[in-house]
This record gives structure tokens, sequence and C-alpha cells, in this order.
């Protein structure tokens, strides 16, 4: 592995060749700039709190990151791509200092086409939504974070969110079609992947290229009402949850189940949502709002909270309380809480999340989100912990395991270690061809650090 | 059982009433219009060849209906309510003579809105996709004979098609709103079912009640481009299908599998699929048509045939080589095929499409057609039969259910013998209620004929 402490003096040379650039070196913008969410995770707090890089370059196009990459290479400076730093896993947290390059001036909507946006890295989810509804479509998902997050932090290092439940993940073939990517050579190179070969550098947390510019499907964009259904017992809402996901009549973005007492973490829902109940949150397409509304009357749920697409548009919606900010929420109150990542196998009867949820009570709080995986609706889970120590988090993860569900592991920054689980030669062979001193994010992709 | 054989001088009383409507009599014509596609089953052949209404009557709107009732219910004339007369089971042909109610004059579309349209019955489904193609919508889910097929017969008559390997069947919740039904009764009463109740109605061939509107949710409209993948087994083609189908990131609207000699029938396709191939046809959103040729690749398929959604908008499409268009074509080369309706269960690995495939060979050539299930993907298929016997075809239908297919079966005019297998309850009381004297299709609804 490429040493690469980066020294003072080669700093101000790679500084002085970025004439033109924006940069960034005030101490206070400097550390936010090093951050992500990552602080969800007790275990990724004390290892990442510290790590800060020594300059931040923001780009606005993609010859003024060659320019900075070029620099880069010339002075083997460290180098960390950064969208708006929405993650939760340390992946734009710079482990060796060096250079930040922040992405996210670079906004250009390039065009619209029916049902593809071509983009670059930069451009907020939310501004990306409002320009390509006025042709009738969105993005396929988003994270709970839209309104700041980046299309390339969300690709880079994300993997689905709402709108999961219909087209499934990132990774899943179609739901990115083509990115552009800038080499960390000498002399960098573009080189455009398309079809399968985007997933050379999808969720690779910027470690083998950096993306300047991605083609992403786009989906029709219904009026999303939402709504909150209380149950009383969380098995009910959970099977209700399974049976609206499988309900293939019934067009849907996101179907978030709460267990009691995640819902008492909202405050803004403590009027209305009623005390010990267990929650369904969702988005629903308007034109399907009747059918729903049958099928919460099957399942006596009892519809707390409905506010059609209008309404919906204006202040906070429901998406900013599912995915991660479910987690967000409950931490603003206890900031002891911690949760965990889990894809529960697919299971009409939910039996394997009937168990963890009796075994653990309210120490693993059952918080599900249905996605569509393989073309089946599954319970994934960011269950919020009562976190006492890294021995126990570590026992409860294996409990998971050893029981059959898929821990995405949350409390690492490295690739491998997290939803992975194992080495993605693909990734490893690319980022030997597009970064060959290993400036990348350096200290993420394991299979870097371990090759030969 | 009410009796209802009509007398001729209760016909001319009736007709007489009937002044300002459009009345047939013309044998050649009320023979046409006592028919449907039955003539697919070589069971029903015998059995509903010489049934004929006595007279035809075409309303133009739900006034007329009435009227038309009105004066049916006054003679106890059998009342037969037909659409463009698509269906295979001798749904609309009138076991017991009497009056037909030919309900395709009732063209209006009402109102289209955002994912929903409000129509009368005899809406081609062509002509309301074409009209709600200009807002961006289209109908969820459509049969092969679309072109001429109303929307009426499809919902009263029909269970799915082209469109249903995303959205599912009619009967699933969500796929059909309302209905506004007349009831056959002294003082007819115009009844609107909305939600779950739209079931006491949908696929009851027009037993319990007269469909005078009915609103019915659409779907986004994609480009839909389409391609012949040809490949040289039937299991990877089969395989493909299941796959293509769970591939939630690539949308589609038509996932239509023939194993060969199947596409050999196609006249139009001769030059196309390599002989002794068996083919995937498909409908796939333009934007989508990247990763789809990705998946393709990973199953060795060859595209043999592709169009663009502006192409196919030409001439004769894919869809009319599918579902049940596949028999129609097979059965123009050789009239002695006829076919099967069977529900596979959900398998990934295909066991018993592969079992049934395997032992029946070339006698029960497999035709497959994706469509969605309870949230899953699952193969429904049409398979060409070569007939033999009747004892023979029995035969086939038992060996398919012991070995855990469900066989819908086409070979039957009995509302309960066909898909639904067990008595609808709710369709029987509905029936009570709107049709006390029986008038409405008689001999269709077994639940009404042995009912206490």
């Amino acid at each position: 592995m490429t040493s690469t402490t980066a020294q003072p003096a080669d700093l101000e040379s790679f500084s002085a060749e970025l004439t033109g650039l924006e940069i960034i070196t005030d101490p206070a913008q400097l550390t936010k700039l090093s951050q992500d969410y990552y602080t969800f995770s007790p275990i990724l707090q004390p290892l990442l709190n510290d790590k800060r890089g020594d300059v931040v370059v923001r780009p606005t196009t993609e010859a003024e990151v060659i320019q900075a990459v070029t620099a880069c290479v010339k002075w083997r400076l460290p180098l960390t791509v950064r969208g708006a730093g929405t993650g939760n896993y340390g992946q734009c947290v710079p482990l060796q200092g060096g250079v930040i390059l922040d992405l996210s001036k670079m906004q250009a909507v390039k065009w619209v086409k029916p049902g593809i946006a071509c983009v670059e890295p930069g451009v907020k989810l939310a501004a990306l939504d409002k320009e390509t509804r006025g042709s009738g479509w969105e993005i396929r998902m988003l994270p709970s974070t839209y309104r700041t997050a980046t299309i390339g932090g969300f690709i880079g290092g994300g993997s689905g969110g709402i709108g999961s439940i219909t087209y499934g993940q990132i990774r899943d073939r179609g739901n990115l079609l083509a990115v552009r990517v800038v080499t960390v050579e000498d002399e960098p190179r573009v080189i455009e992947l398309r079809g399968d070969d985007v997933y050379k550098v999808a969720h690779a947390y910027g470690t083998n290229g950096i993306i300047t510019e991605l083609e992403i499907p786009l989906a029709p964009a219904y009026a999303w009402a939402e709504a909150i259904v209380a149950f009383p017992d969380f098995m009910t809402a959970a099977r209700f949850g399974q049976v609206f996901s499988d309900s293939d009549g019934i067009i849907k973005k996101l179907v978030c189940i709460c267990a009691d007492p995640i819902p008492t973490y909202f405050a803004a829902f403590r009027n209305v949502i009623p005390v010990g109940s267990h929650c369904a949150l969702v988005l629903v397409a308007e034109s399907s709002l009747e059918p729903f509304a049958a099928l919460v009357n099957e399942y006596n749920g009892t519809i707390c909270l409905q506010k059609s697409a209008q309404e919906a548009s204006k202040g906070s919606t429901l998406v900013e309380y599912s995915w991660n900010h479910t987690t967000l929420h409950a931490r603003s109150v206890d900031p002891s809480l911690t949760y965990l990542q889990t894809m529960f196998p697919s299971d009409k009867e939910l039996k394997l999340v009937e168990r963890m949820y009796q075994h653990f009570g309210d120490e693993v709080m059952m918080h599900l989100e249905f996605i569509r995986m393989g073309g089946e609706a599954i319970p994934a889970a960011l269950q919020i912990v009562r976190y006492t120590t890294p021995e126990r988090l570590a026992e409860i993860i294996r409990y998971h395991e050893d029981h059959g569900a898929f821990i995405a592991n949350p409390h690492t920054f490295v690739l491998e270690d997290g939803g992975r689980k194992t080495v993605d030669v693909e990734q490893l062979r690319f980022k030997e061809r597009v970064d060959p001193y290993g400036l990348l994010n350096p200290g993420k992709m394991r299979a870097w650090a371990e090759r030969k």
C-alpha cells in the first residue's frame, strides 16, 4: 500500500497549482467537511472523530476535477471524494488526511429524457426531483436525507431507500445506467461505464474513480399521499406492511413499520399517534387511496394522519421520519441510541422478525423498511438499539446472523465489512486500473490493502 | 331456478316497448352476436354451437339500459350482457336464448384524472389507451384482443393480461376502483359499488348486474419497446423469463415464453426466429433497453427482433402474439389445437414447469405468461394442447393438478368450474339482491342453480 501522509510543503505546492479552483483551508470548515453522520455509531465515533482532511477543493466542472486530480497525483496526496456528507459509515471521512474533493458544486442537470436523467454528481436529490417532476418523472429511490444528499454520494455510498419497495436497490440491474469516471493517474483519463460495468464504481465509497456524470433511470411521478396507520400490536403492523408491499394493484413508495416505543421519538406526531401504538408510515399514490383504505380496514388499522400530495409537499414529509431519519429522531431524544441494518429473509409469515422482536424486546426496537429484492418484498430493518458495550452490540449482531438474518453492519467504515461481506473483485481490478497509487479514500477498501 | 324460455309473443311485446333503441333481429347478425371465441375449446364447441339469442338490443346510455331491462323483467326474458365477444369460455353465449344486451355502443370516456379513468363499459381498450396516453397514462393490463375488446367485457369476464407482470390481475385489490350497476328488477335500480365491493360483480360473466360505468386505475404510460429473444433450450428461456420478471430495476409489460415449436406458428416471424428456437416475446420500457440487453446477454439469448415504441405503434405488435393470441395463431395453422390455463406455483427454479414440459413434450406445448400474484412473479401458462379426446384432455388437466399446478379450466362455461373452483358467496348474495328472477345469463352461475 502506498504510504499517503500529506506533507505541509506538498500541500502548499498542490494548492499553488489549483489556480481558479475554490480551496478551503479554514479549520472549522475543514472539520465540518471531513465528517459525515458516522456519529450514529458509538463504534465509529472514537475511530473517526479526529480524522481531518488538510484541504478541501471544490471543483465546478470535470475539467477542474482533472486539474485537482493531476495535482494530487503529482504530490501523491490522499484524495477523498465527498458529496453532502449525509452517509453514516464514515465513507467520506479521510482516514489519512490529504485532499477532500467536494463535488457538491457540480450541480448541472445535463438532460432529462422520458425515464432517464443525465446529471452531475453534486445535484441534490430534492433539486433533481423538482426538475424532473416538470416532465412527469422523479427519482426511483431516495435516502431520507434527500433534501441535502447528492446523487453522486447516494450512488457512491448508498444502497436504496424510499422507492425501493417498487424498484429494489441501486445494485439491481437497471437502477443505474451509466457513469463517467475520472481516473487518478499521472495523466487522468475519463472513462464511461455503461451496462453492468457501472457496478465497478457504484457503492465503492469513491475508492476507485471519481464520478463526474451519471445517467440514472427515473420513475413516473405519482401524486404521493402520506399516511400514518396505528396498530395495537406490532406483528399486525408488520404483516400489514408485508401484505401492503405485496399488493401489486396498490401503488406505493414507502412502507415503514415502527414498533412502539419508536413513535414516541417523533415529537411532531405526539398528539397524532396513540400512546402505545405501533405504526406504519406510508407513501401511497393518491389514485390508490381507496384500495389502501380497504387494506387498512382489513388489518384493523387506524389511519391517524393522512395528507394529500399537495399538503405533503409543504413542510416536512413522512420521508423524513423513515429509514435513517427514524434513527435521527430517536437519537435526538436519546443520543445513546444506535442502530442496526438487517435484511430479513423472504417469508410472508415474518417468523424471524417476530422471533427477534420477542427476543430483544426494547433493547432492539423493531423498525422495518420493506424493499424489493430479486422480485420479492422483504423486510429490511434499521432497528434502534439501546447501546451498552461493543461486546453486547457484537453479540446482538451475531444472534441475528446465527438465526438467518443478514446484517449489513453500519459500525464499520471498511467497504467489505459492511453490507458486501466479500471482496468485490471487479471493483478491486478497476481500482488497480484507475488508481495505481492507491490515493483514493485510503483505508476503506480492504481488498486493496490485502492484495497479493 | 326461474324457467326462462322466451316466447315469440313476449319477444314481440318486449321489442314494442323499446322505441328509440337499436334492435337487431337479422338472423346472421343474431348468430354472430351470440358467439364468442369459445371455439378455441373442442369441449365447448358442441355445447354452445347452436345457442342463439332471440333479439339483440344495443343501448347507448344507462337510461336505455334501464328501459331494456324493465321490459325484460316485465316479460321475464333471459338477458345476456355482451361486450365485443372476445372471451373464450362462452361467457356471453345465451344458453336459453332471449335478449342479448350489447353494450358496445356505450363508449363514453367520462373523465380521466391522473391515475384514474371513468368510462362506460363499451369503450374499446385500444381506444381508451389512446385517449389516456395524451395525459401520460395507459390501462394497467390488457388482453391480447385489446383492439376490439371492451373494458366492460374485460372486467366482467377476463382476469389479466399484458401488464399483469407489474400490476397483478383484475382481482387484485386496487385494479378496479368502482362500478355502477343496473339491477334486473321490476323497477331497476342503479347501485354504485366501490372498494372491495366491486368484486361482487367483477368476473361474474354478467350474471349479477349490468355494469354501466367503471372507474379503473391507470398506469404511467412508458414508451414500450418490443423484442423477441431466441434461446437454444426451453428451460433457459423459462429461467430468463423468471429472472427478467424479478428484475425490479427493469420496467416491463410482457414476459411471454414460447417453447418450440410454437414460434413456427407465427407466420410473420418465420424468417426472424431461428428454426428450433424457444423464444421470449417481451415489452420493455425504452429507458430500460440497456439493462435488458445485459440480462439477455447473461442468459446467452439472441435478440432476433427489436422495435422502438415508435416502430411498434405501427402495424401489429407482439401483444398480438401473446396470451391467447398465441393460441389463435397456432389454431390458424392447425384448428385441432386447443389450450390450457395454468398457474404454476411460485418457484424460482421452475421445477414443476420443467417436469410438465418434459412429461408431455409436444402434446402440451409450453407457453408461459409471467404475472405477479401476491407480490411475486409466477409463471402462468396457456399451453397449446394437441387435442385427441375429452378423456385425454381431462387426464392432462388431472396430471397437472395432481402435481400442484392450478388449472383454470377454459373448457367450461360455468363460472365456478373455471378459475374460481368454489362458489363466491358474495357474488351469489349480490345476485339474489339484483336479479331476483334469475334472468341474467342463466346457466352460468352454478351457485344460483343449486342454492337452497
